[in-house]
């Protein structure tokens, strides 16, 4: 891809022409990771975070401890998923130590509070969306209120901000959000699983809508409502960041898969401005055959900007990291819009593949502990 | 004062030349409020803030609404002294308002937390230093880790940070370190009353000394066991902050009167470099004939840098800001160092002057209210 009178081949816009759209600056990027939380993720069968169901929970905090530090400290090792394949925060970690982009951690409801500095937004976990009552009403406006607040302050610092997610579930809830709006998503979102269980995400969702007593599109000019019902709590704060952030005339890169799709559509229901906002993945969730980002952002906005990065995981010795191209993990915490916005910065003289040897040093000094 | 080609008449250097030693960048400072909380602050007669003892705790978390919103969420009005003052953040709203600086509100142990976003260091409120067992240890070394990992990353964002407090009784727990590490404090802290009660502090101090086995000068050498013994868990978070960020290459005006002497005396007791760090306040606190930074700084380091802002509140005619010419209050929630940086970011299309007539108006919209 073109960008600024340079090529960067490992970057690719997924639904325009090869140039930026979003005037992005690359100069100085800040990451701001987004922690939380929602029951919906005990469902069987319905996340890969977590080794096991006990440990799911301390998946989003032990990603913001691994950016501080390198290592968890509210577990023993790093987050795996029960296959034994490591967090995609290693990636993200690998690219900001490449690029010294800062970063923030904001907590949007975690179970487990990170043993680090995290924003607060006071926020509680959300509830398993089969209620049909995901998040306090009240709860959701005040996501998006402290976020839209937030967000005009960390405008104020960097011209383009990248906001990331760690939410186990969220898929699901992201799915739940977007089909109260009125976006026909249905198995369409993508999955930390190489198998998506696009059966049970879509029967989880419709339980919850039943519940909630709405159908496709009930709330398409209610976003508030549409989150209360079958969302999470990430949701209503990245979107008031976003909201904030593009509003004071700074860049958004929301970064992250279909989750990220969901905060779209909130924006749009919001009526409120898409121009300087865009998603940032990698390739791995941009090529999914099981999965259809740009069919669902086709149904929010026509041409909304997706770009992606290959890593050239699948070249990858380690059977960690080349499992990220078989399917699983994909992206998440970050993982893919941080390592665009580190080659942008770095003006070439990082790629896909440079990324991917540190990734594979720091992958290798963790097997090693 | 001179700096970087311009005259800027209402700045001065109260102890160097006329010319800042720090080479503060005025492009893109950022402002953090740290707010925090010591038992201390419920002896009768050794603070101002709050209305009434009950309103004391209510102080800190107000100051950070009232830089978000203009207006305080857990309080009806806006803090104010038991003689019906308001508080300085009024100052500081309006000169981050007139400049456009960015600011970040962090939460080092406010027993209230504020109804917007913050950063949480996870530290709890401090003990009555009259214990001799004012702050647990392992949350000192918590404050001070926590504190220097986020100045890195505020160091990545902004080559100057200006870093302020809130927290009632405050002078008297930096009188306590100021001495548990040899610094001949006594009778030299200012205070947010025009009648300093020194002879209250100084005997509060003592009690906690006596109660933790110390004399002056016991911990020069360890700094962490002082802030345990007599300090306040801002003390250890604004220290580690500095020192991450002034370590990254980025410049600290620490902003407040004399509390700020014991950030330095810590920081110098760390034996961490004092190089890209100064002290801003206002002319209130520089002037005062009733505490003496200029002296307390001189017992820790040669020349350190300290610098004052003239805002000519005696020219108000608002009696509650003519009473910060009076020794009411005289600097708190960062008022003078952020006025420092508004007027030279600014770069002289701001002074005392209109910074007054602005904080006036602010003055005048909360009367009505």
């Amino acid at each position: 891809m073109q960008y600024d009178g340079l090529d960067f081949p490992d970057l690719r816009s997924i639904n325009q022409d090869q140039s930026f759209k979003v005037p992005l600056s690359a100069n100085n990027p800040l990451f701001a990771l987004v922690i939380s939380y929602t029951n919906t993720s005990l469902i069987p069968g319905i996340t890969a975070a977590g080794q096991n169901k006990a440990l799911i929970k301390y998946t989003p905090p032990a990603d913001a401890e691994f950016l501080n530090y390198g290592h968890c400290e509210c577990l023993d090792a790093i987050p795996v998923t029960p296959d034994g394949m490591p967090t995609p925060a290693i990636i993200t970690k690998t690219a900001l130590d490449l690029s010294n982009i800062p970063f923030l951690v904001l907590n949007a409801g975690s179970v487990i509070s990170p043993q680090a500095p995290y924003v607060s937004f006071d926020m509680n976990p959300g509830n398993d969306i089969r209620t049909g009552n995901a998040v306090d009403e009240s709860c959701v406006k005040k996501g998006l209120r402290y976020g839209e607040a937030f967000g005009r302050e960390l405008a104020k610092l960097s011209k383009t901000i990248i906001i990331g997610e760690s939410i186990p579930g969220g898929t699901t809830t992201a799915l739940g959000v977007l089909v109260a709006l009125g976006i026909d998503a249905w198995s369409k979102v993508s999955s930390s699983l190489t198998k998506n269980p696009h059966t049970l995400k879509n029967m989880v969702v419709k339980e919850g809508m039943a519940k909630a007593g709405i159908l496709l599109g009930s709330f398409e000019n209610d976003p508030v409502k549409a989150i209360a019902a079958v969302g999470d709590p990430m949701i209503p704060v990245v979107a008031g960041l976003a909201c904030g952030i593009s509003s004071s005339g700074s860049n958004v890169m929301l970064a992250g898969g279909t989750q990220m799709t969901a905060i779209v559509a909130v924006i749009s229901a919001l009526k409120r401005s898409l121009g300087n906002i865009c998603i940032g993945t990698t390739c791995y969730v941009a090529n999914d055959p099981h999965s259809d980002i740009q069919g669902i952002a086709d149904g929010i906005s026509s041409d909304f900007p997706i770009y992606a990065v290959d890593l050239h995981l699948e070249d990858s010795e380690r059977p960690g990291l080349k499992a990220f191209a078989n399917g699983f993990v994909k992206d998440g915490a970050g993982a893919g819009g941080v390592s665009i916005l580190a080659i942008l910065k770095r003006r070439g003289s990082l790629t896909g593949i440079s990324i991917l040897r540190s990734i594979e040093e720091e992958y290798d000094k963790l097997i090693q502990k």
